[in-house]
């Protein structure tokens, strides 16, 4: 029984904050950490880095498409080699300050759009693999079944699952389209399926069947008060049931 | 005798090219190559490390203030340690990005208002030293007698001086300003003056004075046919005279 | 005793915001929208621009140094003919959204770093004048006494001067430096201030002695609930005093 | 026997130069500038505008997707309402600055991946549209039989179709898709081509058959030496068949 907790972190820019990034190093045990493509700067990056060090939250380069704009969330159509070199820009643009601040990038997850195009598409799948493998002793974050995660087996890359405490699942263990009726959980039932996940490995859909949801990592939100509160209190009820808490790296 | 040629490569963006980078690797052995803050993007950096390392280039991080629409020719109040942070960030995208193509970032050299800013002001180059030893194992390249000299020598980093071929001198070994009276050397007198340089370790001024530059390298232009010539013509030049070319790193 | 309020609002960019715009424009007579320089982006400027005309709130344009990274607040070498056409960019950006809301720009405030060099500096002055001169039809709004009302008034473009609640005022009129003391006031002296400014064109200085503040507008902020309080008993505590409030253009 | 020949210009950005600009506006008669979201900066625009008055050449808006990086190359799913602020902004910008150089804009053409989606895609058409429609008095340039064609007739804004000298057409007056054999025609039949779609409103296809190209304009371009020579040939075998040239706005 044990898990990890993640977060997107470090998501200001300039003089614009996003989240409550110290109270979220305080629960969580890994942090995505935006690198100046959809969110971040070098000065918050350092500081992001500094918190996490001195939490021991394990740092992950949560990289994107190049869109500040549109915060990452627009679907961009990018050439696979352009993708890699962005990727390898971006991991090495955080590597090199998380080494400064003392400790290193440990794993990549992609964000929005290309979290969405690198589980869907095959190529997109391949860049990012094909940059991590340049950059090396990487793992990858990203969802369950995908083509991320394949691309990643072929390549030998170490690849880790992420569930969500808070959005629904389907009997085939994705996620519901937002939208989609029983899409985002009550408090109360996403208390019941972050335990659920992380003891037994499972969960219940809407219409009441079990499904498995084999994950090594739980995605927590902080871009609101409600949303620490809630990231809170799962890391307390894991706790309770002995679940330990521990980043996949 | 022995001596390297610098030039900064890689200053195109998106769809604009700028200079001929291509015929500049077959002519220096060491590559300023730009990380995104002045010029460059990630594809462009990609071409330009394999192009190094295909030609035995060594490669150098050509850090900038951020401003793409200046090309980092305008000064920009940053404080120290955001400077700090922007410097690890380019320096760790070209990295990764070289690591990628089978070589990794030797040297740093500071570009436009940030070059004049760090040979002057002494938390500019603090700033920039701290980068350095933040990410490690880095050298220095710049002008002599420079705020960033004396930083560099006070946090044990490796410094090298840099020489113009085409600049005049003034008796006390700077450069005249541009704009100045034989601020610029003609063809004929640049290719005197880079030998004598590499050679010689002096060169004599506009008025005829002998001034010593002690200078490891020399830095070459590429931005126009004729300035690719004058490079390739000193290149050839320096070899006649026996003098070795190589990169300090 | 009539007095215009101003702030600076449609200040977020992409996902992020900053200030409480809806409040704000319920409260102040001219709005200081963003250009997308310093801060703002096209739909941002849109629904500012709407809630402004429903408001009856007269649209400004806030033109910025290009610098989104800094936040406009950090001074930008920028050649003049460059300035001007900046300005012209920013200004008919915003007009052409304000047309297609229903109004128009009326008037330009210099933002941040452009607002202290234009006050300082005649040669910024005379290229943000250039800019309204070749818009036409539009008035200028800054701090009194300053190389801008000078140019202005050189140009025959209208100068409306501003004043500032919370801040306290030498004996010569001008702003207490940010961090000398008494530079902010309290809640309370501010909203003395500001009565006293508007009603009768004076205020008291630390020490004690009154001063003249001749101006026609009093710049109010909402970066925070605290912020937006104040703004709104400074409107009500005028009400009260019997000043109409009424935008200078 | 009247034709426009219209060129993209003012696609530099900083210190990067894009195609021969004073050349082609000494042969064209509408001038497509950039706003600065593909290329483009507040003071190349100024510069060009100030030529395209110097010669008589009517000035419209080339607005683009938001991406430097991609120079608008690539398709970016932006919501309607923002691809309607986005247009207005890059109109208004433009014309301000045409405003200040002695003209004003005239008519819009979208650009890259926004020309191919507003030819395709009714939403965006509309969005386009929109913002004509809120701006006031600007014509349309584009694709005949377009989504766009069809948008703005129902809104009734003045719409002209461009066609391509140096591209091969179907059977059906469309382009032959880049990279199909016979999709770019040899200098020679591009000549012919112009000539026969201005004077006789047709053209002949690959395979031998005729075919109506009805357009009120000729898209030349400028990126290259041959492509001003080709220009400047086009333009003097249409002025030796006595065709006029004359914008369409």
């Amino acid at each position: 029984m044990v898990i990890d907790l993640n977060s997107d972190l470090g998501e200001g820019f300039g003089a614009w904050s996003m989240g409550d990034d110290a109270a979220l190093l305080g629960i969580v045990t890994s942090a995505n950490i935006a690198c100046g493509f959809h969110a971040g700067d070098p000065a918050i990056m350092r500081r992001t880095c500094d918190l996490a060090v001195a939490h021991g939250v394990r740092i992950g380069a949560h990289i994107s498409y190049r869109d500040l704009a549109g915060f990452g969330r627009r679907e961009l159509a990018t050439a696979p080699e352009e993708l890699t070199a962005e990727s390898l820009y971006q991991i090495g643009a955080l590597d090199s300050i998380a080494r400064a601040a003392g400790d290193r990038v440990r794993y990549v997850k992609p964000h929005g759009a290309l979290y969405h195009s690198a589980a869907r598409d095959e190529s997109v799948a391949a860049a990012l693999v094909a940059a991590l493998a340049g950059h090396g002793d990487l793992s990858l974050l990203g969802p369950a079944d995908s083509a991320l995660a394949t691309a990643a087996a072929a390549a030998g890359i170490p690849f880790h699952a992420e569930g969500f405490a808070d959005r629904g699942y389907t009997p085939e263990a994705t996620l519901l389209p937002r939208g989609a009726d029983g899409a985002v959980l009550t408090a109360e039932a996403a208390l019941r399926q972050a335990v659920s996940i992380a003891v037994a490995g499972r969960t219940v859909t809407a219409a009441g069947h079990e499904v498995r949801v084999d994950v090594r990592s739980l995605c927590v939100h902080g871009d609101s008060p409600d949303a620490v509160r809630m990231a809170r209190t799962i890391r307390e009820a894991l706790l309770d049931q002995g679940v330990e808490l521990r980043s996949f790296v």
